[in-house]
Parts: structure tokens; C-alpha cells; sequence
């Protein structure tokens, strides 16, 4: 079978041994006689593929049990609101870097929640940039720093993250897992799964339980 | 193979001639060389599943173009937010049906977002019930009326649905395409796949465009 690689935006192509593995079991899940998708999602047999993935994924982010894993729905851009209903409260702050249309998309739904403050601004910088640690002007008390870990479209990535005792939530849709980077100094790490870790229709994150 | 068929709550059997066919087109769609769930959401091969998906699920209901179907995630729960969100405006108010746990669940988003009247309750008879036609205590103008075709936990189903100038919004979850009803009749229709009409993780919502 000659394979197409997609390259484009969207879907991103998945390891042939995992599609082959899924297609094996889709009618009868390991003999349970049923497929995945017609299983209570309180029964064994998907409990068990849940808290497989989930264990997975923590050992390949280094996360202990200090942090929860989450598969939700609605794309890394529903989490742009649910982040700032969660934790964004009144009467206080959240801290956002603008370095492009994902982050400013972001900023865009949190500030219909709450009162957002702009850490630095590189969304329109030519060439395309994030920002230095040392440029970011953090609020003191702020309820959390959001990044985004890598702009797709105008291209731009963080090579360093900040150090700060703001709690960091970071979007990492498109390059988490491409790299090492210490996942424990975030408090809240969010990406669709379809880039990097899988089919699209799941978000993953990964927070910190306090 | 021994199929178990699963009643439980929740993702409910799927026919096996569906199945083995997802699981033929599963590693290589139609020759594409890809699995559908490596494609661009924007490409031919599932632009032409969607298109082929709206259109069967427009004749089963016997819709016609002033409708559109709608494929969301986040389960018909978060539609019982997504509706008054989009529908219920400020100063205006939507009469709901409280028929059981269904009912009030959409009810205590709505009032999260409005202002809610309730057009009957019957949450709590015994024997579990729906409100005749006759009972329902509507608002003249009111931006829709909301209720709820099955509820399953007590178990009382609507025979017959009102007729009203208000705008009608079902959460028909439960019985969707298990029976022939006036589709037509209603403004907006939801329901979560996963008990009649396909695997969990897809919410449908046929809405009338006007």
C-alpha cells in the first residue's frame, strides 16, 4: 500500500502499526465481543484502555501523580475559554503572551471572561518571534502565565520557558512530545491531540492536581 | 464471533455490516492511502463523508435545505449550555419542560446564561410522566420552547409534541430515528450519537436556518 504523508494543517499522519493495531480490534475488542465504541464508558475493558493512556502519556511527559491527565473534546481552542472560566476569577488577573494568532486567540476568549493583562506582545514582530524571558511583564499575584509552546502559522517557538511563581499554563498543541522539556514546571499543559499524540477529536491536559 | 450486545447507560450496539466496513476503510480510506483519521478536515475524501452524512441523516428526519446538520462534540450536555448561549438573549425567556433529570439538567445551564420559565414541571411525579399539550404554560414571545423527547432515568416519553408559534428545541437523545415524527415542526433538534444513530464522542444538532 503506498502511504500519503499529510503535511498540511489539521489531521497529521499517524504510525501504520497503530492504525493496524486500532483496525484489528474495532469490531471485537480483545475478544470482549464488542467493538470500542460500543462499550459503557464505565465498563473494565474501557476503563483499563483509559488509564493506559493516561499512564502512558505521564511517563512520556516525566509527570508524577502531583498532576491529573484529561481527554476532553472541543479542540485546544475550546480550552482558550475553559482555562479562564476555571481559574480566571474576579477581581483578578491572568497574564498572556501574544506572539501570534494562536496566542492571540487565546487572549481573545479569556477577555471575555475576565480582565486579561498582556505579558508581551510579538504577534506582529517581523521576523516572527516569541519573546525573551527577560521581556515578559508579569503581574504580581496574576492567577496564571499563558504561552503558546509553538506558532504554526507565523512560525515561532519557544526555545526556553519562563521561571516565575505565576502558575504557567501553556497551549502545546502542535509540538508537544517533539522535544524534552521539564512538563513539571507547568501547572496546566493543553494540546489537541491531532498534530502530536493522536487522531483529532481529543484534547489532552495535563494539570497540576493543586 | 460472539456479539454481546451492551443496554447499559451510555454508547449503546452498532450494526456489525457498519462496523466491518470502518474496519476495511480503517489503515487505507477508499485507496486514499491514508485513514480517515490522518485527512485534512478540509480535503475531498472527508468533505465528501460529511456531505454524504448530512444528507442521509436530512432524509431519515425528512428535512429539507431551510435545515442544517450540524456535527459538535461535548455530548448533548453541552448543548443544554450551547443553546441558550446562542438563543437566549438578554432580556428575553425561554420556557423549558421539566420532565425529569434530563430536563433539569438543561434547565440549570439555561439558568446560568437567562432567564428561564418553566412551562411545566413534572420532575417528580409518580408515575413518571410528560405534561399533556394542554398543561404547558408558555410565554408569549419567548425565545424558545425546550424539552426533552425520552427521559431515560424515570422513563417518560412524549407521544405527542406541542404545537406552538414559539420556536421548539428538543434534546431527543434518547429516541431519535426510532420512531417517524414531524422533524420539521421543530426549530432545533439534539442529540449525542451514541444511543441511535452512531458511536459516542458526536453530538448532532439539525437546525432550522431562520
Amino acid at each position: 500500500m503506498a502511504r500519503i504523508y499529510n503535511f498540511n494543517a489539521g489531521p497529521a499522519v499517524l504510525p501504520v502499526e497503530v492504525l493496524e493495531e486500532a483496525q484489528a480490534d474495532l469490531v471485537d475488542y480483545k475478544g470482549s465481543g464488542m467493538s470500542v465504541m460500543e462499550m459503557s464508558h464505565r465498563g473494565k475493558e474501557y476503563e483499563a484502555i483509559h488509564e493506559e493512556a493516561t499512564a502512558n502519556l505521564k511517563t512520556l511527559l516525566g509527570l508524577d501523580d502531583t498532576f491529573s491527565v484529561l481527554f476532553l473534546q472541543g479542540g485546544a481552542s475550546l480550552q482558550f475559554a475553559m482555562i479562564p472560566m476555571n481559574f480566571l476569577g474576579a477581581g483578578q488577573v491572568a497574564d498572556y503572551v501574544n506572539s501570534g494568532n494562536w496566542g492571540a486567540s487565546a487572549i481573545k476568549q479569556a477577555r471575555l471572561i475576565g480582565t486579561v493583562a498582556i505579558a508581551a506582545d510579538c504577534e506582529k514582530d517581523v521576523p516572527t518571534r516569541v519573546p525573551g524571558v527577560e521581556e515578559l511583564k508579569l503581574t504580581p499575584g496574576a492567577a496564571y502565565l499563558h504561552l503558546t509552546s509553538n506558532e504554526t502559522i507565523s512560525g515561532a517557538q519557544w526555545k526556553r520557558f519562563p521561571v516565575c511563581d505565576t502558575p504557567l499554563v501553556a497551549d502545546m498543541s502542535s509540538d508537544i512530545l517533539s522535544r524534552p522539556f521539564d512538563a513539571g514546571a507547568f501547572s496546566l499543559i493543553y494540546a489537541g491531540a491531532q498534530k502530536n499524540l493522536g487522531p483529532s477529536g481529543v484534547t489532552v491536559v495535563a494539570i497540576r492536581m493543586d
